[in-house]
């Protein structure tokens, strides 16, 4: 576990509570990605972050909140919500989006073990659930621009299009494993189309 | 943990190595679902199984094989590809049967386990993946049959369609948690169908 006890990098002008907040949501990140739910303590975290476990609790009253705090903070780092001008290219820049989402980035690692602790807390489970639907209604923006222009029927069903185009990726990325690549981005999303469009 | 030290039923007839077996990959079952890869020991499955470790290690030389086996056990409790004679009741009784295997079986609790533990196991993803890559040749046989009906162009893409058909249950189930039912089921079976027909 290289991360334990490195000092956050502190750039000049930053209040040193900025600083240790985002050390101990980094550090619950990394602890949930490599032990899961059930090694996600405020100790171990602590111990991470090199911050006293009294500086968690006062910020993060349970493991709940520090693990949803964490997720909150892995979404400021994505990017905008795509707006190419055309529904093919907004989807298609959507797809990749998410791919690269869950390939590249902390909260695409983490995204596994969410699954797990999920399926075995109904409170966490809750909470994600409201913490997914948040994400949703920023992608369904996509459509709405779509319905607009004319591109969809404003009658389509912005749930089943967003499963049809997301829920590939996510099944190919953690479950069959099979290859994700631009081919395959493109056949999906020509295929969502014909399926969907006015 | 109820299972634990619970004799497993022994129906009149069957050789006792076989009711032995059965429960230890019962067993190993259970201690994935409740724990996860890292708590899944053959310690563990031993105490539960109500038998002696060396009786699992003689026939599971290491925890990969023993969850491989628990798998494929869980796989032949599974019914048969359905056969209704048209391209659309065979794909809502596989979309069916699918939500019911996730819902109401051990493969189904057992499977956000595994998409942690493959994320984290190299060895254990390329293996699951060969496993769920066996199960998909299956569920093509339908899509096989309904291009020798005309149903679907021959050169249709087998991979995606499944993906299609099945990701969305599994995304629904497991990471968005919105309502699966039979108006879902339908709705995702003819948009599959409107993209991939000929």
């Amino acid at each position: 576990m290289p991360d334990i006890q490195v000092a956050p990098e502190r750039r000049p002008g930053r209040p040193r509570s900025v600083v240790a907040d985002e050390a101990i949501l980094d550090a619950a990140t990394d602890a949930f990605i490599e032990l899961g739910w059930d090694g996600l303590t405020i100790e171990g975290v602590a111990a991470r972050a090199g911050v006293g476990k009294t500086t968690i609790y006062r910020r993060y009253p349970s493991r709940l909140d520090l693990l949803l705090a964490a997720a909150e903070r892995l979404v400021q780092q994505k990017g905008p919500v795509p707006d190419t001008g055309t529904l093919r290219g907004d989807v298609l820049a959507l797809v990749r989006a998410y791919f690269d989402m869950l390939m590249s980035t902390r909260a695409g690692r983490a995204t596994p073990a969410m699954v797990a602790a999920t399926s075995r807390n109904p409170e966490l489970a809750i909470a994600y659930r409201s913490f997914i639907a948040e994400r949703r209604r920023e992608s369904a923006m996509t459509l709405d621009r779509a319905i607009s222009r004319g591109e969809l029927p404003a009658d389509v069903d912005h749930h089943l299009v967003l499963d049809l185009l997301v829920a590939p990726l996510f099944y190919r990325a953690f479950v069959s494993r099979e290859p994700l690549d631009d081919e395959y981005f493109a056949d999906l999303v020509d295929s969502v189309l014909r399926a969907v469009r006015s």
